[in-house]
Protein backbone atom coordinates (compact mmCIF):
# COMPACT_ATOMS: atom_id res chain seq x y z
CA UNK A 1 0.00 0.00 0.00
CA UNK A 2 0.87 3.60 -0.64
CA UNK A 3 1.38 5.74 2.99
CA UNK A 4 2.34 8.95 0.41
CA UNK A 5 -0.76 11.16 0.51
CA UNK A 6 -2.90 11.59 -3.31
CA UNK A 7 -2.17 14.42 -4.84
CA UNK A 8 -5.27 16.26 -6.23
CA UNK A 9 -6.10 17.36 -9.62
CA UNK A 10 -8.46 19.97 -10.76
CA UNK A 11 -9.59 20.70 -14.10
CA UNK A 12 -12.60 21.60 -16.05
CA UNK A 13 -13.52 19.41 -19.07
CA UNK A 14 -13.59 22.10 -21.28
CA UNK A 15 -9.64 23.43 -20.25
CA UNK A 16 -7.08 22.05 -23.22
CA UNK A 17 -4.63 22.43 -20.02
CA UNK A 18 -6.48 20.08 -18.23
CA UNK A 19 -6.30 17.90 -20.93
CA UNK A 20 -2.65 17.84 -21.67
CA UNK A 21 -2.56 17.58 -18.01
CA UNK A 22 -5.17 14.91 -17.66
CA UNK A 23 -2.67 12.73 -19.97
CA UNK A 24 0.55 13.16 -17.80
CA UNK A 25 -0.04 13.27 -14.36
CA UNK A 26 -1.31 9.41 -13.24
CA UNK A 27 1.81 8.46 -14.92
CA UNK A 28 4.50 10.95 -13.34
CA UNK A 29 2.58 10.29 -9.58
CA UNK A 30 3.43 6.52 -10.03
CA UNK A 31 6.61 6.74 -10.81
CA UNK A 32 6.88 8.13 -7.64
CA UNK A 33 4.20 5.93 -5.85
CA UNK A 34 1.44 8.09 -5.57
CA UNK A 35 -2.33 8.11 -6.28
CA UNK A 36 -3.90 11.16 -7.63
CA UNK A 37 -7.49 12.04 -7.21
CA UNK A 38 -9.26 13.70 -10.15
CA UNK A 39 -11.75 16.10 -8.98
CA UNK A 40 -13.81 18.07 -12.38
CA UNK A 41 -14.99 21.23 -11.19
CA UNK A 42 -16.97 24.32 -13.40
CA UNK A 43 -14.49 26.84 -14.00
CA UNK A 44 -17.76 29.29 -14.59
CA UNK A 45 -18.34 28.88 -11.17
CA UNK A 46 -14.39 29.16 -10.14
CA UNK A 47 -14.26 32.77 -12.24
CA UNK A 48 -17.25 34.01 -11.14
CA UNK A 49 -16.38 33.10 -6.97
CA UNK A 50 -12.70 34.55 -7.92
CA UNK A 51 -13.43 37.28 -9.99
CA UNK A 52 -11.42 35.97 -12.74
CA UNK A 53 -11.55 35.21 -16.35
CA UNK A 54 -11.74 32.64 -19.01
CA UNK A 55 -7.96 32.90 -20.50
CA UNK A 56 -9.26 32.23 -24.33
CA UNK A 57 -11.57 34.15 -26.70
CA UNK A 58 -11.15 34.29 -30.08
CA UNK A 59 -10.51 37.77 -30.80
CA UNK A 60 -8.05 39.13 -28.90
CA UNK A 61 -4.27 38.92 -29.10
CA UNK A 62 -3.82 37.26 -26.15
CA UNK A 63 -7.21 35.09 -26.98
CA UNK A 64 -5.37 34.27 -30.58
CA UNK A 65 -2.29 33.42 -29.04
CA UNK A 66 -3.59 30.83 -26.33
CA UNK A 67 -5.23 29.02 -29.16
CA UNK A 68 -2.08 28.62 -31.11
CA UNK A 69 -0.60 27.62 -27.84
CA UNK A 70 -3.14 25.12 -27.15
CA UNK A 71 -1.98 23.13 -30.17
CA UNK A 72 1.56 23.76 -29.79
CA UNK A 73 1.60 22.47 -26.03
CA UNK A 74 0.02 19.38 -27.11
CA UNK A 75 2.39 18.83 -29.83
CA UNK A 76 5.58 19.61 -27.45
CA UNK A 77 3.97 16.83 -25.14
CA UNK A 78 3.14 14.30 -28.12
CA UNK A 79 -0.46 14.48 -26.95
CA UNK A 80 -3.27 14.32 -30.31
CA UNK A 81 -5.06 17.61 -30.01
CA UNK A 82 -7.54 18.83 -32.92
CA UNK A 83 -8.79 22.16 -32.16
CA UNK A 84 -12.88 21.84 -30.81
CA UNK A 85 -15.11 23.89 -33.01
CA UNK A 86 -17.45 24.72 -29.87
CA UNK A 87 -14.95 26.30 -27.45
CA UNK A 88 -15.56 26.55 -24.54
CA UNK A 89 -18.32 23.95 -23.73
CA UNK A 90 -19.95 24.02 -20.44
CA UNK A 91 -19.64 20.14 -18.71
CA UNK A 92 -21.93 19.86 -16.06
CA UNK A 93 -23.00 17.10 -17.60
CA UNK A 94 -19.58 15.35 -17.90
CA UNK A 95 -18.42 16.37 -14.83
CA UNK A 96 -21.71 14.72 -13.04
CA UNK A 97 -21.47 11.20 -14.76
CA UNK A 98 -17.76 11.49 -13.94
CA UNK A 99 -18.72 11.67 -10.03
CA UNK A 100 -21.53 9.18 -10.25
CA UNK A 101 -19.07 6.55 -11.67
CA UNK A 102 -16.74 7.02 -9.20
CA UNK A 103 -18.78 5.95 -6.76
CA UNK A 104 -19.43 2.73 -8.69
CA UNK A 105 -15.80 2.07 -9.92
CA UNK A 106 -12.91 4.53 -10.04
CA UNK A 107 -10.81 3.05 -12.82
CA UNK A 108 -14.32 3.18 -14.89
CA UNK A 109 -14.36 6.92 -14.10
CA UNK A 110 -10.89 7.92 -14.99
CA UNK A 111 -11.45 5.57 -18.19
CA UNK A 112 -14.67 7.84 -18.65
CA UNK A 113 -12.52 11.08 -17.71
CA UNK A 114 -9.76 10.63 -20.62
CA UNK A 115 -12.71 9.43 -23.26
CA UNK A 116 -14.57 12.80 -22.59
CA UNK A 117 -11.11 14.86 -22.62
CA UNK A 118 -10.19 12.49 -26.05
CA UNK A 119 -14.01 12.96 -27.28
CA UNK A 120 -13.93 16.94 -26.99
CA UNK A 121 -9.88 17.63 -27.91
CA UNK A 122 -9.39 15.07 -30.34
CA UNK A 123 -13.04 13.87 -31.85
CA UNK A 124 -14.29 16.92 -31.69
CA UNK A 125 -17.67 15.84 -29.80
CA UNK A 126 -19.85 18.35 -28.00
CA UNK A 127 -19.79 17.02 -24.32
CA UNK A 128 -21.98 19.71 -23.33
CA UNK A 129 -24.77 17.35 -24.54
CA UNK A 130 -26.20 14.78 -22.17
CA UNK A 131 -26.48 12.46 -25.18
CA UNK A 132 -22.52 12.93 -25.90
CA UNK A 133 -21.99 12.15 -22.76
CA UNK A 134 -24.44 9.16 -22.25
CA UNK A 135 -22.42 7.86 -25.88
CA UNK A 136 -18.64 8.35 -24.46
CA UNK A 137 -19.81 6.58 -21.05
CA UNK A 138 -21.82 3.48 -23.03
CA UNK A 139 -19.14 2.80 -25.31
CA UNK A 140 -16.53 2.22 -22.45
CA UNK A 141 -19.41 0.17 -21.13
CA UNK A 142 -21.27 1.87 -18.89
CA UNK A 143 -24.83 1.42 -18.63
CA UNK A 144 -26.61 4.50 -20.35
CA UNK A 145 -30.07 4.17 -18.66
CA UNK A 146 -28.53 4.03 -14.96
CA UNK A 147 -26.35 6.96 -15.77
CA UNK A 148 -28.98 9.20 -17.53
CA UNK A 149 -30.95 8.80 -14.04
CA UNK A 150 -27.96 9.96 -12.12
CA UNK A 151 -27.01 12.73 -14.12
CA UNK A 152 -30.68 13.93 -12.77
CA UNK A 153 -30.18 12.91 -8.89
CA UNK A 154 -29.86 15.70 -6.52
CA UNK A 155 -27.43 13.95 -5.46
CA UNK A 156 -25.40 13.64 -7.85
CA UNK A 157 -25.44 18.14 -8.59
CA UNK A 158 -24.86 18.27 -4.82
CA UNK A 159 -21.70 16.35 -5.17
CA UNK A 160 -20.42 18.03 -8.17
CA UNK A 161 -21.43 21.31 -6.27
CA UNK A 162 -19.62 20.28 -3.05
CA UNK A 163 -16.68 19.72 -5.31
CA UNK A 164 -17.03 23.32 -6.93
CA UNK A 165 -16.63 24.69 -3.44
CA UNK A 166 -14.23 22.26 -2.15
CA UNK A 167 -11.87 23.57 -4.89
CA UNK A 168 -12.53 27.32 -4.15
CA UNK A 169 -11.42 26.75 -0.71
CA UNK A 170 -8.31 24.82 -1.80
CA UNK A 171 -7.27 27.98 -3.75
CA UNK A 172 -8.42 26.86 -7.16
CA UNK A 173 -8.76 29.69 -9.78
CA UNK A 174 -8.27 27.55 -13.09
CA UNK A 175 -7.61 24.64 -14.63
CA UNK A 176 -5.17 22.36 -14.32
CA UNK A 177 -4.67 22.87 -10.57
CA UNK A 178 -2.64 20.12 -8.95
CA UNK A 179 -1.96 20.24 -5.45
CA UNK A 180 0.85 17.94 -3.96
CA UNK A 181 0.91 18.17 -0.10
CA UNK A 182 0.12 21.37 0.21
CA UNK A 183 1.83 22.91 -2.61
CA UNK A 184 -0.07 24.40 -5.77
CA UNK A 185 0.76 24.23 -9.53
CA UNK A 186 -1.54 26.03 -12.08
CA UNK A 187 -0.82 25.11 -15.49
CA UNK A 188 0.42 22.39 -17.80
CA UNK A 189 3.56 23.59 -18.03
CA UNK A 190 4.17 23.46 -14.48
CA UNK A 191 4.78 19.90 -14.81
CA UNK A 192 8.71 19.88 -15.05
CA UNK A 193 8.15 21.30 -11.40
CA UNK A 194 5.93 19.34 -10.51
CA UNK A 195 7.86 16.07 -11.08
CA UNK A 196 11.18 17.67 -9.76
CA UNK A 197 8.78 18.11 -6.27
CA UNK A 198 7.94 14.66 -6.21
CA UNK A 199 11.26 13.76 -7.17
CA UNK A 200 13.33 15.48 -3.87
CA UNK A 201 9.94 16.20 -1.91
CA UNK A 202 10.46 20.11 -2.31
CA UNK A 203 13.07 22.94 -3.24
CA UNK B 1 28.07 37.29 -39.39
CA UNK B 2 24.81 35.78 -38.31
CA UNK B 3 22.29 35.33 -41.67
CA UNK B 4 19.55 34.43 -38.73
CA UNK B 5 16.90 36.77 -37.90
CA UNK B 6 17.31 38.63 -34.56
CA UNK B 7 14.96 37.03 -31.82
CA UNK B 8 12.71 40.10 -30.27
CA UNK B 9 11.95 39.94 -26.59
CA UNK B 10 9.54 42.36 -25.41
CA UNK B 11 9.10 42.57 -21.57
CA UNK B 12 8.22 45.08 -18.64
CA UNK B 13 10.71 45.65 -15.71
CA UNK B 14 8.59 45.01 -13.09
CA UNK B 15 7.32 41.38 -14.44
CA UNK B 16 8.51 39.09 -12.57
CA UNK B 17 8.93 36.44 -15.44
CA UNK B 18 10.67 38.86 -17.44
CA UNK B 19 13.31 38.74 -14.99
CA UNK B 20 13.72 35.21 -15.27
CA UNK B 21 13.75 35.18 -19.30
CA UNK B 22 16.15 38.05 -19.31
CA UNK B 23 18.37 36.01 -17.22
CA UNK B 24 18.34 33.37 -19.56
CA UNK B 25 17.24 34.01 -23.45
CA UNK B 26 20.56 35.77 -24.44
CA UNK B 27 22.58 32.34 -23.90
CA UNK B 28 20.05 29.75 -25.48
CA UNK B 29 19.73 32.27 -28.56
CA UNK B 30 23.98 32.20 -28.68
CA UNK B 31 23.54 28.87 -28.81
CA UNK B 32 21.58 28.86 -32.01
CA UNK B 33 23.74 31.59 -33.28
CA UNK B 34 21.00 33.99 -32.72
CA UNK B 35 20.87 37.57 -31.19
CA UNK B 36 18.07 39.13 -29.15
CA UNK B 37 16.50 42.23 -29.99
CA UNK B 38 15.23 43.75 -26.36
CA UNK B 39 12.71 45.87 -25.97
CA UNK B 40 11.39 46.81 -22.50
CA UNK B 41 7.52 47.84 -22.70
CA UNK B 42 4.73 49.14 -20.00
CA UNK B 43 2.44 46.56 -19.14
CA UNK B 44 0.38 49.41 -17.97
CA UNK B 45 -0.23 50.48 -21.96
CA UNK B 46 -0.35 47.17 -22.94
CA UNK B 47 -3.09 46.50 -20.78
CA UNK B 48 -5.02 49.04 -21.17
CA UNK B 49 -5.05 48.47 -25.39
CA UNK B 50 -5.54 44.98 -24.88
CA UNK B 51 -8.21 45.11 -22.29
CA UNK B 52 -5.90 42.60 -20.29
CA UNK B 53 -4.92 42.66 -16.52
CA UNK B 54 -2.38 42.63 -14.36
CA UNK B 55 -2.20 38.86 -13.64
CA UNK B 56 -0.92 38.96 -10.27
CA UNK B 57 -2.01 41.05 -6.88
CA UNK B 58 -1.49 40.67 -2.99
CA UNK B 59 -5.27 38.92 -1.79
CA UNK B 60 -6.60 36.97 -4.65
CA UNK B 61 -6.14 33.11 -4.40
CA UNK B 62 -4.27 33.86 -8.01
CA UNK B 63 -2.38 36.44 -6.95
CA UNK B 64 -1.29 34.55 -4.40
CA UNK B 65 -0.63 31.70 -6.12
CA UNK B 66 1.73 34.01 -8.67
CA UNK B 67 3.75 35.74 -5.82
CA UNK B 68 4.44 32.15 -4.68
CA UNK B 69 5.17 30.73 -7.99
CA UNK B 70 7.25 34.02 -8.85
CA UNK B 71 9.84 32.41 -5.89
CA UNK B 72 9.75 28.57 -6.99
CA UNK B 73 9.97 29.62 -10.82
CA UNK B 74 13.18 31.29 -10.20
CA UNK B 75 14.32 28.85 -7.56
CA UNK B 76 13.81 25.81 -10.15
CA UNK B 77 15.54 27.92 -12.86
CA UNK B 78 18.46 28.52 -10.31
CA UNK B 79 17.86 32.60 -10.88
CA UNK B 80 18.35 34.54 -7.51
CA UNK B 81 15.21 36.08 -6.75
CA UNK B 82 13.69 38.27 -3.41
CA UNK B 83 10.22 39.17 -3.60
CA UNK B 84 10.21 43.18 -3.42
CA UNK B 85 8.51 44.98 -1.17
CA UNK B 86 7.10 47.00 -3.46
CA UNK B 87 5.24 45.54 -6.40
CA UNK B 88 4.42 46.32 -9.21
CA UNK B 89 6.21 49.85 -9.92
CA UNK B 90 6.07 52.03 -13.10
CA UNK B 91 9.00 51.18 -15.09
CA UNK B 92 9.04 54.49 -17.73
CA UNK B 93 12.51 55.75 -16.12
CA UNK B 94 14.20 52.76 -16.41
CA UNK B 95 12.80 51.94 -19.66
CA UNK B 96 13.54 55.49 -21.67
CA UNK B 97 17.14 54.75 -20.12
CA UNK B 98 17.77 52.28 -21.63
CA UNK B 99 16.68 53.22 -25.04
CA UNK B 100 18.85 56.16 -24.75
CA UNK B 101 21.48 53.90 -23.53
CA UNK B 102 20.87 51.47 -26.61
CA UNK B 103 21.54 53.89 -28.76
CA UNK B 104 25.15 54.83 -27.51
CA UNK B 105 26.11 51.48 -26.74
CA UNK B 106 23.72 48.01 -27.40
CA UNK B 107 26.28 46.20 -25.05
CA UNK B 108 26.16 48.87 -22.02
CA UNK B 109 22.26 49.43 -22.69
CA UNK B 110 22.17 44.95 -21.82
CA UNK B 111 24.43 45.39 -18.55
CA UNK B 112 22.07 48.32 -17.52
CA UNK B 113 18.68 46.38 -18.35
CA UNK B 114 20.70 43.14 -16.23
CA UNK B 115 21.14 45.46 -13.93
CA UNK B 116 18.16 47.06 -13.55
CA UNK B 117 16.17 43.40 -12.64
CA UNK B 118 18.26 42.39 -10.35
CA UNK B 119 18.27 45.82 -8.41
CA UNK B 120 14.44 45.36 -8.59
CA UNK B 121 14.32 41.58 -7.69
CA UNK B 122 17.42 40.57 -5.58
CA UNK B 123 18.08 44.19 -4.27
CA UNK B 124 14.77 45.60 -3.57
CA UNK B 125 15.27 48.36 -5.16
CA UNK B 126 12.99 51.08 -6.33
CA UNK B 127 13.27 51.14 -9.74
CA UNK B 128 10.07 53.62 -10.43
CA UNK B 129 12.81 56.36 -8.70
CA UNK B 130 14.91 58.50 -11.78
CA UNK B 131 17.14 58.78 -9.05
CA UNK B 132 17.71 54.67 -8.20
CA UNK B 133 17.71 54.18 -12.20
CA UNK B 134 20.16 56.98 -12.65
CA UNK B 135 22.84 55.28 -9.61
CA UNK B 136 22.12 51.51 -11.54
CA UNK B 137 23.37 53.34 -14.97
CA UNK B 138 26.27 54.86 -12.81
CA UNK B 139 27.66 52.02 -11.54
CA UNK B 140 28.63 50.64 -14.75
CA UNK B 141 30.05 53.63 -16.37
CA UNK B 142 27.34 55.81 -17.78
CA UNK B 143 27.61 59.34 -17.12
CA UNK B 144 24.50 60.52 -14.24
CA UNK B 145 24.48 63.95 -15.87
CA UNK B 146 23.57 63.13 -19.79
CA UNK B 147 21.41 60.44 -18.96
CA UNK B 148 19.56 62.46 -16.19
CA UNK B 149 18.96 64.84 -19.20
CA UNK B 150 18.01 62.13 -21.77
CA UNK B 151 15.30 60.93 -19.23
CA UNK B 152 13.13 64.51 -20.03
CA UNK B 153 13.97 64.56 -23.51
CA UNK B 154 11.46 64.26 -26.37
CA UNK B 155 12.81 62.06 -28.39
CA UNK B 156 13.39 58.97 -25.26
CA UNK B 157 9.89 59.74 -24.54
CA UNK B 158 8.34 59.30 -27.93
CA UNK B 159 11.03 55.96 -28.38
CA UNK B 160 9.41 54.38 -25.64
CA UNK B 161 5.86 55.44 -26.95
CA UNK B 162 7.03 53.61 -30.24
CA UNK B 163 7.85 50.40 -28.78
CA UNK B 164 4.99 50.01 -27.06
CA UNK B 165 2.90 50.66 -30.06
CA UNK B 166 5.55 47.99 -31.94
CA UNK B 167 4.75 45.39 -28.98
CA UNK B 168 0.74 45.92 -29.70
CA UNK B 169 1.32 45.84 -33.57
CA UNK B 170 3.22 42.49 -32.83
CA UNK B 171 0.47 40.74 -30.85
CA UNK B 172 2.40 41.55 -27.40
CA UNK B 173 0.02 41.40 -24.51
CA UNK B 174 2.07 40.57 -21.75
CA UNK B 175 5.52 40.42 -20.29
CA UNK B 176 7.29 37.73 -21.19
CA UNK B 177 6.87 37.98 -24.79
CA UNK B 178 9.68 36.40 -27.35
CA UNK B 179 8.83 36.40 -30.92
CA UNK B 180 11.40 33.84 -33.44
CA UNK B 181 10.60 34.19 -36.94
CA UNK B 182 7.38 35.58 -36.22
CA UNK B 183 6.65 32.36 -33.74
CA UNK B 184 5.16 34.08 -30.10
CA UNK B 185 6.29 32.59 -27.19
CA UNK B 186 4.30 34.11 -23.91
CA UNK B 187 6.03 33.10 -20.10
CA UNK B 188 9.35 32.06 -18.90
CA UNK B 189 7.97 28.64 -18.92
CA UNK B 190 7.51 28.43 -22.43
CA UNK B 191 11.43 28.67 -22.81
CA UNK B 192 11.67 24.86 -23.16
CA UNK B 193 9.42 25.13 -26.04
CA UNK B 194 11.59 28.10 -27.37
CA UNK B 195 15.16 25.78 -27.05
CA UNK B 196 13.24 23.21 -29.31
CA UNK B 197 12.01 25.80 -31.74
CA UNK B 198 15.83 27.00 -32.56
CA UNK B 199 16.79 23.78 -32.53
CA UNK B 200 14.57 22.69 -34.79
CA UNK B 201 13.10 25.25 -36.56
CA UNK B 202 9.38 24.49 -35.86
CA UNK B 203 7.49 21.73 -34.62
Amino acid sequence: MNDKAAIDFWFDFSSPYGYLMAEKIDAIAAKHGRQVKWHPVLLGVIFQATGSRPPADAVSSKGKYMLHDFARSARHMGIPYNPPSRFPLPTQNAARAYYWLHGQDCALARRFALAVYLGFFVDDLDISSPEIVLEIAAKIGVDRNSLATALQSPEIKARLKDECDAALKAGVFGSPHVIIDGEPFFGADRLPQIERWLETGGF
